[in-house]
């Protein structure tokens, strides 16, 4: 196993008291002790060519810091640290590692053992983590096995439900970790835009995005996707050359070294020139991003949100002459799903599809389950909006052959498609616009609000002189 | 599961006919059929957040194609091709993949078939990968179960010892990717040395390596060591800040798309100048270097190859007034291991470390272990070498403080170490330098020969203008 821990990382006393109050949190919602894995990093080839270390969010939520191979138990309110002390032969390839009893003073734990030496915890909730090395061993204390973490029996599940009513809302320490994460995610995105006039590559554009990550010592939040075929929805090779006609499409976000992550999609022309088409096809998506960010608010269901961008999308379309009809009609007909099949969003905190390990237990409000509705079956997040949550904002527009193709062959869709007239859209093949925003009491605050969205400002950005 | 497969990897005639070739020598060396999985991406804290598919290496070797999820049956030179079909409804998500049809005409298979409904491979023999998912099934598959690679039994021992014996031996389409993978990381190493003037933190320096890799749509064969403490001599964290007198030690090697590492290490002063003690020891890290490559032949045991460096770097210290004594004796007590206490370098392939998945079974030959002298416990190579052989140069100096700390109390050491004039050598943490030498008939060829070692040119690079 590598380093368990680095010097770079160390809980201030405004970490220390936001903390304290999430395990209090805890643990006036759930009675039994709680045990929660931070997990380890899994290895490439061989056991020492290991992935980059990320931990359990959950853990890290409790715990603050990306601690390997330990655990923590909580229990009305307070936390104690359990993992193996570092040996000290480690010292030569690792360096001098913080003992237990260092890191359990750092994060406030109010006693500390060893992993292979603790109490009887049979009786205590946990959610299983992804690594499966990690995952046996907590079946091996608790005396119990998952299949996954979407579908929790007991006090797991209870558990589970009490992680989602804390975690849904972002305290005052979670969104200025987003935000930091935002801000260096907006200056990555700069530097894609700026880099582009000299890229041949979509790879040459993404290692310009990413080294603005990488020399923040933040990573990405999840794979990036940087792309001339915006229609493959996560498109995760970049090697396709650059055409002057292309649309570039980067969804890329920084993931905070505590854990938090950004999620921000931006296209634009390669050649620094909107054609005509795309600039329309633009600002229809750009119209539907700008509509759901005004609608959100407190108690706005976030389903209304998506149907909002659904509308907008399917409006637009009709000025366009694509689409066919009535805007509300077309939508209730799923329509609009044949050019933006995806949400509009989803939840974003310690992961970038926050809690997605419970499965839809954070992202559907009690009762509720995925619709078989055409462009609703993708929708992550269907609960009314809370003051304190982050959500994304991410409409789009996709020629995708397989839905189009298949779409053709229905006489269904015959009144409200003008294929002849799309097909003069060719050159958009896909288009997504993608901030972060947080649910205030005032209404929505954008994260990434210093990235322009403007059409004419993001190429004129391409032209104007590179920042650091 | 991400995507299975990507349209940006192909396998070309000659690449075929390579394949063919290895195929056929396994068939030689192995009766048994042989099953090879290729395993599966890990998942962060939720399954769709995935780390970077990193194909097994063994199933490289023979397939060619980082194809996920997948195996490979070799038997008498024929290869069968085992994986599920892409379902259609993933298109929306990855885009068209080819089918299983596509890919195995690819790679050049006789048959393919689902994994889930193939014949009764129970005989076969296999490697176990480190991707605990795909590890049971290769367990359910076989019927029998492995605690790691490092420690076969029977066919899959057999199969073991005929891997070491295939990969042993780069062919030439082995040593063309890893030159490849060698020349994009002597580039990232020119960037990273120019960058360090306008660079403030460790983090900076890294970023600005690591994009000339991302840039090539080639990532990272092992994390990165960029740091100004070497000597942590795995420090995975560069969050600290550049300080003028700092020494920089940069470990950073590419890793080819199709798997095969570059391994490179340079030292340089952050300032752009050295002080005289830094450059002193950097020069008798560069004469162990230098003496080494000069070294390599076939037929030369790897371990003289070692005791050449610690003999140039005891001499060297005995120069400097650091050591007192015979040089070949200090190197007999071990005494130069309190300054250079790591190997002299490894076998490089397909792995970082090659084939360390299988414990010392490449590394050493047939009855050889690891020695308990000092200074040898961590030697990964000992063999004579071979053409067409991989291996890595990478001589150090480092005060370890843990090592020093104990040094100082052993009054055995007293005659041999002058400590108040090492005192004076304070500024000197940690210095490497390490290049990738491939063995042939007619001597050393170094595949990163592009990058200079030379204290003076290194600094002069540091004031020339950048590179692309």
């Amino acid at each position: 196993m590598a380093e368990r821990f680095s010097s770079m990382y160390s809980v201030d006393s405004a970490l220390a008291k936001v903390l304290q109050q999430r395990r209090q949190k805890l643990g006036a919602l759930i009675e039994s002790p709680v045990l929660l894995w931070s997990g380890r990093a899994p290895s490439k080839n061989f056991l020492a060519n290991q992935y980059s270390f990320r931990a359990s969010s959950h853990f890290l939520y409790f715990a603050g810091l990306p601690i390997q191979g330990a655990a923590i138990c909580l229990h009305q309110g307070q936390v104690t640290l359990l993992m193996e002390d570092v040996p000290d032969s480690d010292a030569l390839w690792h360096g001098v590692s913080p003992t237990r009893q260092q890191i359990a003073e750092q994060i406030g734990a109010i006693a500390h053992y060893p992993l292979s030496h603790f109490p009887d915890y049979r009786a205590a909730a946990t959610i299983p983590v992804q690594d499966l090395w990690t995952r046996s061993q907590q079946s091996q204390v608790l005396g119990r096995s998952w299949q996954d973490a979407t579908d929790l029996q007991g006090i797991d599940r209870d558990l589970a439900e009490a992680l989602v009513q804390l975690r849904l809302v972002q305290d005052e320490s979670a969104i200025a970790a987003i935000q930091e994460a935002a801000t260096v995610t907006v200056r990555a995105h700069l530097a894609g835009i700026h880099q582009t006039h000299s890229a041949h590559t979509e790879a040459q554009v993404r290692a310009a995005m990413e080294s603005v990550l990488l020399a923040e010592n933040m990573t990405t939040a999840y794979t990036s996707i940087v792309t001339v075929q915006g229609e493959v929805l996560h498109n995760l090779y970049s090697h396709r050359k650059l055409q002057p006609g292309d649309l570039l499409l980067a969804d890329v976000g920084a993931e905070h070294p505590l854990g938090w992550a950004a999620d921000v999609t931006r296209t634009w022309p390669v050649s620094g020139q909107w054609s005509a088409t795309q600039r329309a096809i633009y600002d229809v998506v750009l119209a539907a991003h700008d509509a759901c960010i005004a609608a959100i608010a407190p108690g706005v269901e976030y389903a209304a949100v998506h149907l909002t961008a659904a509308r907008v999308i399917a409006a637009g379309l009709v000025d366009l002459g694509i689409l066919k009809g009535d805007p509300t009609t077309l939508v209730e007909r799923g329509v609009h799903a044949l050019f933006f099949p995806h949400g509009v969003g989803h939840l974003l905190g310690l992961d970038v599809h926050d809690m997605e390990d419970l499965g839809d237990l954070a992202g559907y409000a009690p009762g509720r389950t995925r619709s078989d509705r055409c462009g609703m079956q993708y929708l992550r997040l269907h609960r009314p909006l809370q003051v304190g949550m982050v959500v994304t904002i991410e409409p789009g527009f996709y020629q995708v052959p397989a839905i189009l193709g298949a779409a053709r062959q229905q006489a269904a869709l015959e009144d409200c498609v003008n294929w002849e007239r799309l097909a003069t859209f060719e050159d958009v093949r896909g288009i997504r616009i993608e901030d972060d925003v947080w649910v205030t009491p005032k209404g929505p605050q954008v994260l990434t609000a210093a990235l322009p969205t403007q059409a004419d400002e993001i190429v004129q950005l391409m032209h104007s002189s590179p920042v650091g």
